[in-house]
């Protein structure tokens, strides 16, 4: 389907691979101290170890899922009428916001009595929700009262890598280096609340996303990833953004942002609002800017204020808001080697200088606290001169943003606004560091969100990989979400495959820093894998995996036959020569005669080399 | 082709895309003082800048160039009759080696008088060389002498990068960090020779290996990658394997191991070090395994000794020598998750356990040293005992072997024999830098050659990646050379298409620690490259990056017209919306105006703001 195609509510459908189980895998619940606290894992079973080998039972292992009810087999996907709420009630036991009687934008009220689009609408049957006259709903409110909100012990339930009838040896993780901060041992609700409510966590859940399974981003927590998607004036269309983000959530992506700047970008992001069990993030300048028609000069707050209520009460979780792009930092990009690269950051720097006055979302900006404080949106304060190359790292524009940023971070905490911190951009490896600990003392803690950064600028078709670099430190560093970059960075729209690279490419990156800083429980995945992998326990080895359909298939493509899946060798060495077959030899002869440092050294060597040399190459004994 | 085609030298033909110019590329050399030192760069042109933004002329850019005589169309390439010689004259003039009358080893002098093997072997039109009695022919030798060899010139001069008519900016470049070393200005053959004195560097090539380009491996030079190929029992063909190593270094390998265990090893070889004008590293354990029939208790010395010898004199450039896998080690391993995973390693453990003796490669040590001496092959002491999983990272395992490595670099370098250490392996992010630490202090400063390492290990099928955030990392931290993982480490051999993936991702990892390091010039392909790509020069950007190819097949995607290569916006914007457009706008804005911090704070902004408004949405005005 092209963009030339017309999208129509009634052939809308679910993308048959999303709603696919992962292979060995079963989605599973876990209760809170509510029968409605319901948090999704996915259970991966594991084969016994063979019988030579001890034929030990291997239990399973559970791993965090945003794929949502997509992959629970026992419930009916439609996505014409969007997925079960989890927390309709929660929010409404709250009692402190309202049922509107109609949208208050005036876009939305536009869009939604357009006849002309009324084949592609999302026929939502209930009416937004507003924060009652003086109320604040933000998890942060809540939390600064003390509050354990059902969202925060769902979250606590989900942090916590789960695990069960575990032997020691799988539980044994390295110690981590945490730069700055404790790692608790077990993630509590009571740890929840208190890191949202000193602002270093955020929990992105806008009132009127109800279908969101809740989570969370901190530096103490899981570091997350989001994936970018949205069409462009060029190609895409609804269909396929939506079946962009099931497929997002399915590899991993805790987060995802619509970016679309092409037609229907109001109709486009309902629907996938209405799907996505994991929150939704957006760049409200973009269709700000599509209502003036791409005149950045022609911008005004009376329009983005619409714009942003306008998507709130859609459901939008998180915005991206360019306010520290200031009139004087503007002249400052003007040595740079590729000037601004953010789109946010170039319109607010085009509209400045076209008034010569200071940035309107700066100068309204507490106001937007106010709406965003009404339906509890998150700020993402957006890194509008954020370094487009390797040459403009750290420089005087991006750093003289951030220390703006963390002034904002402030104003936003006074309303108890939730605030994450965007990052950079390009920066080689060894100026990463001073990214991240400028933005812990500028912004006071606030989670940061970073892209990449890409490490160098020399690849593009491979700034997922130039980029995991960088995530992959800064995330051990402290950011709290890796925004994805796919393959198709400075070259084109990401189409699935890349958006599927890119996801696991960040998986990657988040996993290692987790590992890094000692997430407690982190290592239990990479023990299960690796003893799998030693036991030739193939299947295992796809399946604990990030990707087990490309193990599999990279494997069967010179050993397909199901025979090798059970086989004691790989097609690296072949049948005769494999170094996990002689380890497993030597382990066996070391753990049963008790050969340690001591006999080895001293003893006359000839009893037990004979001993060793008559029971032949007979691997994999009984023991 | 596969393993059941029987290869011969009469069929055995050049890959047709290893002799194809990368685009805009033009292979040209650099004369040394000598006009037998021709350094080969690959030249890289590049468009005007486009008239509205300045039509400045963009000197070409020259990047180090490991493909060959292939990329030069003035060559006729046969690999029936091998690469023409580049070190002959220089090896003869010396006047320390003798062409022996034919070769040495036992198993080569069979394999030659084979009859079952004349179909395809290669048909070597010339005999061996050996020190003279009593001579010593290693770099390290001569530079310990005071002498600058021609390989060193050669060198001195491929390190620079050369830059001609470049303006400050594109010269301009972040300081590094060099961790406990200083970065030469200019690379000179002074420095070469004392780097290679001191131990520090090493120069990987064997008097049989003329054809070799020469190069160098230390931390205080560019880093270098290698790229593992060879067949196994199961698959492949020496067609293939040639065809992977000229796969291999037109993606820039800067060595090449040849890993083979199946058949005809010893063919295999001669065909690949004939076509090859990078270092070939072997693993002789491997061999001498096939020779008593992979049974590892039946290895001897003498096999051993021979398999040295009859390799050494085919040219290959550096052993990997597994001789710190010491008897009181191997129990140490029996606790691990995953025991032993180097083969060769393994191949020793079992070895030591069966005969209850030590390693003969350590009884034997000096004896290989004067071997190696002989012929100029460097060692690359093996890290037999490295983790294979996460688990397993920096156990006492590890780490004692590291610490004989280091014991045996002294005895080799009392014998002015070249050293390098290999290294693990699997290792959480955290754990990196004690590994570089250690092999530093223990080792003596030998250059330190590692496999990645993979940070974590749930991503089978994109280990490429888990391992270049750990390669990049150590490569910052001093490694001096990176061994490639490929996309299907732990599930199966790489093809040609893994292959150049893993070249490519450990350039990226590569080229990131060379910008950290702040290796001098290795900043100016990312300005150009950056500079490019705000200008909109689409063919520049695609052919200054890693992999032109895929850069341009992505980017035409979306837009495959000719006419968007020179467009001045891209896909993912389209053409009415794009943030490069309006940044350029700001920036002649900003730069024509003088607007800077005081005018743009203190003055009345009307008159600037009626102005910028008149000039309208002309971009890229005539400056």
């Amino acid at each position: 389907m092209n963009a030339n195609t017309k999208f129509t509510a009634d052939a809308a459908h679910v993308d048959a691979a999303a709603i696919q189980s992962l292979p060995n895998s079963r989605k599973v619940y876990v209760e809170g101290s509510r029968p409605d606290i319901r948090v999704p894992m996915r259970e991966i079973s594991q084969a016994d170890t063979p019988d030579g080998m001890g034929a030990e039972k291997n239990p399973p292992i559970y791993v965090y899922d945003c794929s949502g009810v997509y992959t629970d087999p026992s419930v009916k996907i439609d996505i014409r009428s969007g997925l079960p709420s989890v927390r309709d009630g929660w929010i409404a036991e709250r009692n402190d916001t309202e049922v509107l009687e109609t949208l208050t934008s005036a876009y939305g009220q536009q869009r939604l009595h357009d006849p002309e689009l009324a084949e592609m609408r999302f026929n939502l049957r209930r009416a937004p929700r507003r924060a009652k006259a003086g109320m604040n709903v933000t998890q942060m409110h809540y939390a600064r009262k003390g509050i354990i909100t059902p969202e925060m012990e769902y979250i606590a339930i989900r942090e916590n890598q789960r695990h069960e009838n575990m032997s020691p040896m799988m539980l044994r993780q390295h110690a981590g280096e945490n730069f700055g901060s404790s790692m608790p041992k077990q993630i509590t609700p009571e740890f929840v609340r208190d890191e949202v409510a000193a602002g270093r966590a955020v929990i992105t859940a806008n009132i009127n996303h109800p279908e969101v399974e809740p989570m969370i981003i901190g530096r103490n927590f899981l570091v997350k990833i989001n994936a970018n998607i949205g069409n462009s004036a060029l190609g895409s269309s609804i269909q396929e953004e939506v079946e962009k983000m099931t497929w997002s959530i399915r590899w991993g992506g805790d987060t995802v942002m619509d970016l679309s700047t092409g037609k229907h970008i109001h109709e486009t992001r309902e629907w996938i609002i209405r799907n996505s069990p994991v929150p939704i993030g957006t760049v409200p300048i973009y269709q700000a800017l599509e209502k003036v028609n791409g005149k950045a000069e022609d911008l005004t707050w009376e329009i983005f204020r619409d714009t942003l209520i306008e998507q709130a009460e859609q459901g939008v979780d998180y915005f991206t808001i360019h306010a520290g792009v200031l009139l004087r930092y503007v002249p400052m990009t003007a040595n740079r080697l590729t000037g601004i690269v953010s789109r946010g950051g170039s319109i607010m720097a085009k509209w400045c200088l076209a008034h010569h006055k200071e940035n309107f979302l700066y100068t309204h900006f507490e106001e937007i606290c106010q709406i965003m404080k009404a339906y509890d949106v998150t700020f993402s304060l957006g890194d509008g001169l954020r370094p487009g190359s390797i040459y403009d790292a750290n420089d005087e524009a991006q750093l003289g943003e951030l220390k703006t940023l963390g002034e904002l971070t402030e104003i936003a905490w006074k309303h108890d606004v939730q605030v994450m911190i965007e990052g950079p951009g390009h920066v080689p490896m060894q100026m990463i560091k001073e990214n991240m600990d400028l933005q812990l003392k500028w912004c006071h803690g606030a989670p940061f969100y970073t892209l990449g950064p890409l490490t160098m600028d020399i690849a593009p078709g491979y700034d997922h990989i130039t980029s995991a670099i960088g995530a992959a430190m800064i995330g051990w560093f402290g950011t709290a979400m890796l925004c994805y970059v796919t393959p198709k960075e400075h070259l084109g729209l990401p189409n699935k495959d890349d958006v599927k690279e890119g996801i696991i490419t960040y998986k990657i990156a988040a996993h290692a820093a987790d590992l890094a800083k000692g997430h407690p429980g982190a290592q239990i995945r990479d023990n299960a894998l690796s003893k799998a992998r030693f036991e030739f326990r193939w299947d295992d080895q796809f399946n604990l995996g990030l990707d087990p359909d490309r193990a599999k298939s990279f494997h069967d493509e010179t050993l397909p036959k199901e025979s090798a899946k059970v086989a004691h060798f790989c097609s690296m060495c072949g049948p005769h020569f494999c170094s996990m077959k002689i380890s497993q030899d030597v382990r066996d002869f070391a753990a049963k005669e008790g050969v340690d440092e001591q006999t080895a050294l001293d003893k006359g060597m000839t009893a037990k080399a004979i001993e060793f040399v008559n029971q032949g190459s007979q691997l994999y004994r009984k023991t």
